[in-house]
């Protein structure tokens, strides 16, 4: 089978909004996404990559999310890349094991802004993405991430780059070279994870997903066969060469967004430290025991379950995203989990000192919930103080699919992000309805 | 040991001018590669490029070489990166498998466009770079190219990147730095080989090596060992993830620039079909045979030798830039070598119908030559006519180090490919006396 051409043959023929779990979803996702990227419109990293792109000039026709600017298709997709997933704010996927929509959105939002689309194309460009970006996460395994790949930029890369394609409805064998141009320019090393280039990679990911569909555009000469044989994108990234079940089976039927579907953040840290979060929150509530007498926490994980949360130590908020100690040590401590605490400055000394009592474990004897999200992960907090133990476990943190955000908790996060009620109205009400927008114009014009 | 450090504290301090034999040659591999990227000028895909451009805006303060315009750093790196390897006639490393300069000067040449930097410095970044390139080359080993990636674009992305940081004179932490944001971005496959997309995955080298010096100049966070551990640039992309001892032995003893050395084409093709082009010349001057009798071509390598010509039956002569069989029945044929037959247009009837006369075939019996360039490689070429077999084997081929090509070949190549004496003197003689230069405004002017 030609995976690619086979690929490109469904995505064409595809028309996900009749589905209205789906159509729902993207909505929320697109709230959720903006919500996300507002909250970090103050970020450092956001102002130096302003200055970055000042040097190399261009059109002005693309919003800057949050920063009344606006730059070329290609900056601007960098920069709202970036921006979506500065803080670990926004939407996760168990099947990727990573970001969907901070890649796939800012590179359908460059394309808006430069061509007449539907807000209905627009969303379904959206579902298609998210579904791709899932599938491929399905097919290259497991073993992609733990070697070191950063999912969010190496499938985010392809998926985005599908999504505009679906946007421009492109012809299969357009498809077939989109992706090709798109493979061969993916990258990112989790290497990266813990530093401000992290979140770039969403950005290169969009940037580059839209240079893909342009190298299209102008008829520029590129394989039709990406993802297939022995150097191919799986020969090459995964293990598998041809993993065309995971790829194709039941398409159509439902749709990756909502099933599994996306997990919305109500923690600006990495999706997983959100189950240790959960219960630190729970045992520091009931109030068992006071913070002095705590002698040692043990965080139990499945093995591998911890791998995104790379810093032990961490010194800073920033670096605490990644940090399941910081996190456990905040909510024990009765400190908040929002975006105050997780800013590029140096973590409070009462927190520091207490980090070493806190101790990771895997263990294989527990049997995880046949619900848990993601799938086999389980995280165990067990404190102990004056000789007791408290124990709480999570399977399926508050945000992931099953215990999903609503609508009125994700308008209650665009409103904390961006502090601004008539904004904040504005935008959800234009979200809400946009399937029935003839252009995205409205929405484009206030970000 | 730390081997992002240890590169960049060996970069850091390194003066490789000093040695007028990789002074020297670098003037060559300039006036090569400029002459290379002056041959591809009016190239379909170039055409295209600009087309692509001219929708981002930008500021025009690069020179775009041949085209009278000019661009910003970045796009100017991505088309100067595809136009020095279009035609496939730009040099190639044996340690780097793959094509240095085409990736390491149009980033240089971006930088001095935009700052006031000196001949001497541009020549001691362009020699670090193919140092680089060609130690990252043999530290990978060579299962990263058979795997299916293009080297010029991995490992060119990461030696640019440190070019680039070598003219701006950076910290050695800036150094580390700038090779993570660099080895993040890497990518490039080979299943593009045989399309338009190949060279332009020197553009994309160039280009993302810019924007990783960028990134590091505007203090944006990113890790200082993206080459070390388990999941780091040769862990990720390689076999052995500590490759340290070919890295870094004899480091400045000598320059990889002339030792193997830089290998300059006299045909526009894959440089894997020379071996065979020279010994058919060599069948075909000697008159031994009418074409008309011949009945059977066999064309011997060693196993693997024959990775890069991916294509066996080329409908055009750009496809026939990797093909054995197409080189080697125009030079039967005595038809030129030349640019003008391998231009995106279909081949001749004559030779189509003599392709299926030629077979290829891997010898083990046969013992490589120990001055063969690449080590290891020889190619056979044996044709029957009338009963009687006619054999040349080539183990050195013309341009290849060892058989190079002196500065009067070269500046004859430049001549060939600009038509125009007076500017072929004019860029020529600049590049002679580079060294003493001030700056580089002399040269970019006249691109």
């Amino acid at each position: 089978m030609e995976i690619t051409k086979k690929l490109s043959e469904l995505v064409y023929s595809s028309y996900p909004l009749k589905d209205k779990r789906a159509l729902e979803m993207a909505k929320l996702g697109v709230i959720d996404y903006l919500a996300s990227s507002f909250a970090a419109r103050d970020d450092e990293g956001v102002q130096k990559l302003l200055k970055l792109i000042e040097e190399e000039g261009g059109y002005q026709n693309v919003p800057i999310i949050g920063q009344n600017k606006k730059a070329n298709f290609l900056q601007s997709a960098l920069i709202n890349g970036f921006l979506g997933h500065a803080l670990d704010y926004d939407d996760v996927h168990s099947d990727v094991r990573g970001h969907p929509s901070t890649v796939i959105l800012p590179a359908l939002l460059s394309l808006s802004s430069c061509e007449n689309v539907s807000g209905e194309r627009f969303l379904s460009a959206y579902v298609i993405g998210v579904e791709v970006m899932a599938r491929l996460g399905q097919a290259i395994g497991s073993d992609h991430y733990i070697k070191g790949w950063h999912n969010t930029a190496t499938l985010g890369t392809i998926a985005a780059s599908i999504a505009c394609g679906y946007l421009k409805n492109v012809s299969v064998e357009t498809f077939q070279k989109v992706i090709g141009f798109a493979a061969t320019q993916t990258g990112g090393m989790r290497a990266q994870f813990g530093t401000e280039t992290k979140p770039l990679h969403a950005g290169f990911a969009a940037r580059n997903a839209l240079q893909a569909l342009k190298l299209a555009e102008i008829n520029f000469g590129g394989t039709k066969s990406a993802l297939d044989g022995d150097s191919g994108f799986f020969a090459l990234y995964g293990e598998d060469p041809a993993p065309s079940a995971l790829l194709f089976s039941r398409w159509g039927e439902e749709w990756k967004i909502y099933s599994p579907g996306l997990w919305f953040k109500i923690y600006p840290f990495c999706s997983a430290a959100h189950h240790a979060a959960d219960a630190a929150v729970r045992l520091s509530y009931k109030n068992e025991f006071r913070i002095e007498d705590v002698t040692n926490v043990k965080i139990s994980f499945p093995k591998g379950g911890d791998a995104a949360l790379v810093e032990q130590n961490p010194q800073t908020g920033e670096q605490g995203r990644f940090s399941v100690e910081y996190v456990v040590a905040l909510a024990l401590h009765k400190k908040a989990l929002g975006l105050e605490n997780f800013k590029n400055k140096c973590i409070d000394s009462s927190i520091k000192t207490f980090l070493p009592r806190i101790e990771r474990v895997y263990r294989e004897d527990v049997e995880p919930s046949p619900t848990a999200v993601p799938k086999g992960r389980f995280t165990i907090v067990e404190v102990e103080a004056n000789g007791a133990t408290f124990t709480e476990r999570v399977d399926l943190p508050k945000g992931a699919p099953g215990n999903g955000l609503t609508f009125e908790e994700l308008q209650e996060k665009m409103s904390s992000a961006l502090q601004d009620e008539e904004k904040t109205v504005k935008i959800v009400d234009e979200i809400q309805q946009l399937e029935r927008s003839q252009t995205m114009g409205k929405l484009l014009d206030v970000l």
